[in-house]
């Protein structure tokens, strides 16, 4: 028997803090079926109010409490949320207490500032990071490959374009990526003048059948998508970056945050 | 006197959700210079001991014990990180037990679930949106416009491609962005078949000397960028919207990840 339990994320903020570290926590209790509710800008007494009423109004219709992720950093609204009749983590007031006795000083109990104001230079290099990722995605030009803080390499759909953005939006990096086609293969080059940036390469790679799933999504049918191309494909390509010690991974069962993770530790850009 | 202190945050996945909060709950610490340190995919007992000697030989440089974020699923390894001389605060530690007892199921204390298996249909799905932001980015086409779950409006440089792309990162929405421009004004509609797909759209707006700002770093000294022609196209675009009765917000303050929680809030996506 499944059991079902909804869950709110609640936030003066984004909501998006609480949501990650509450389904994180979730996702370790496979027999339970989660409903998720994000309430978002919870930034005073009225909204903190219509939240609880929610929250409660909910608990009524499921006939059990339901789970209760909260980050709120004023404590007063945080004192009106959690009189909802339900299970409440708090990760601020878990953890802000212990933080100020162990720093010497008491944190400054300020609403969202954890995605950074967009004045702020962090902020800026993420979008200046995002424009030029996508001006340089799938090897669309070699200009300016000097300012990239990283290159992706690998055959058409292996998950560089993904990725890329990734870095770009979560890290500020400058992610470039080039696909390594047949033509590439035949001249025994890397493509452009990626030799010239070989410090800032990183390989990716997949296993044929998925590949061609892939593809085959996306071109029904082609030679392009065929297993064995895809096997012709990879084989290759892996062949190549092991002849330019381009260090690389396979994306087969990996996720793009893992990808990124795995990306920034082995380029030692965190 | 500025207070120096290192943050590690040591997980056996990608350590991204140990780091959104933990960075959240340092931002609240204004006076405190945090050095921060990503340990990820400490996933056996040898990368969980060499963790440790990391860690102290910091605290050793640094004069003072580091402060120590950890979401480790597997209880033994949990048990060899936090024998660093650290002051630790344990996530998934805190909050796994009484979830137990809530939820009156154990935890299945497997690693690395929270971003989904690249099998499943979440995945898929964000996979599928990121193409389908990235072919319908700029109004580029108004093709497919009827499997868009938002589109965005507004006047160039306000922000709608970094939003865009966020939306199908993290949530897996198809979000579509089109450009209001000086000839959409002149006709008084809106472009291309947006008409139609009225109920979808969501306008952004930016302040006249953000947009010359952000524009003069792209084409400087052009008329595009000069105070009065954003101060002319905000205006139009503003009054556009009004008429066609679009929701929408001012991005100047606010950073991707707000306006993404706010788009999801407003047309009731999440």
């Amino acid at each position: 028997m499944v059991i079902k339990r909804t869950a709110f994320f609640v936030s003066d903020g984004t909501g998006l803090t609480a949501e990650a570290l509450g389904h994180s926590l979730l996702t370790q209790f496979e027999d339970v079926e989660f409903r998720l509710i994000r309430i978002p800008f919870v930034d005073d007494a009225d909204k903190a109010h219509a939240a609880v009423i929610r929250i409660n109004d909910t608990g009524e219709r499921d006939g059990i409490r339901p789970i209760l992720f909260t980050t709120l950093v004023n404590s007063k609204l945080a004192a009106i949320v959690h009189e909802a009749d339900a299970f409440c983590l708090s990760f601020f007031e878990t953890f802000l207490a212990p933080l100020e006795n162990e720093l010497g000083v008491k944190s400054s109990h300020t609403i969202g500032r954890s995605h950074g104001t967009t004045d702020s230079s962090d902020y800026k290099q993420r979008i200046e990071a995002i424009n030029y990722t996508l001006a340089h995605d799938d090897g669309i030009t070699d200009r300016d490959l000097e300012q990239a803080d990283v290159v992706l390499v690998g055959v058409s759909r292996c998950g560089k374009t993904p990725t890329s953005l990734y870095l770009a939006m979560q890290f500020g990096l400058k992610a470039a990526n080039f696909p390594l086609i047949p033509e590439d293969f035949d001249r025994g080059q890397l493509p452009g003048s990626l030799e010239r940036h070989r410090g800032k390469l990183f390989g990716l790679t997949i296993q044929p059948e998925r590949l061609a799933q892939i593809r085959e999504e996306r071109r029904p049918n082609s030679r392009y998508a065929s297993l064995s191309n895809c096997r012709y494909e990879i084989g290759e390509a892996e062949k190549m970056m092991r002849r330019e010690s381009i260090r690389w991974l396979d994306s087969s069962t990996k996720s793009i945050e893992e990808i990124a993770a795995t990306v920034l530790q082995e380029l030692k850009l965190s």
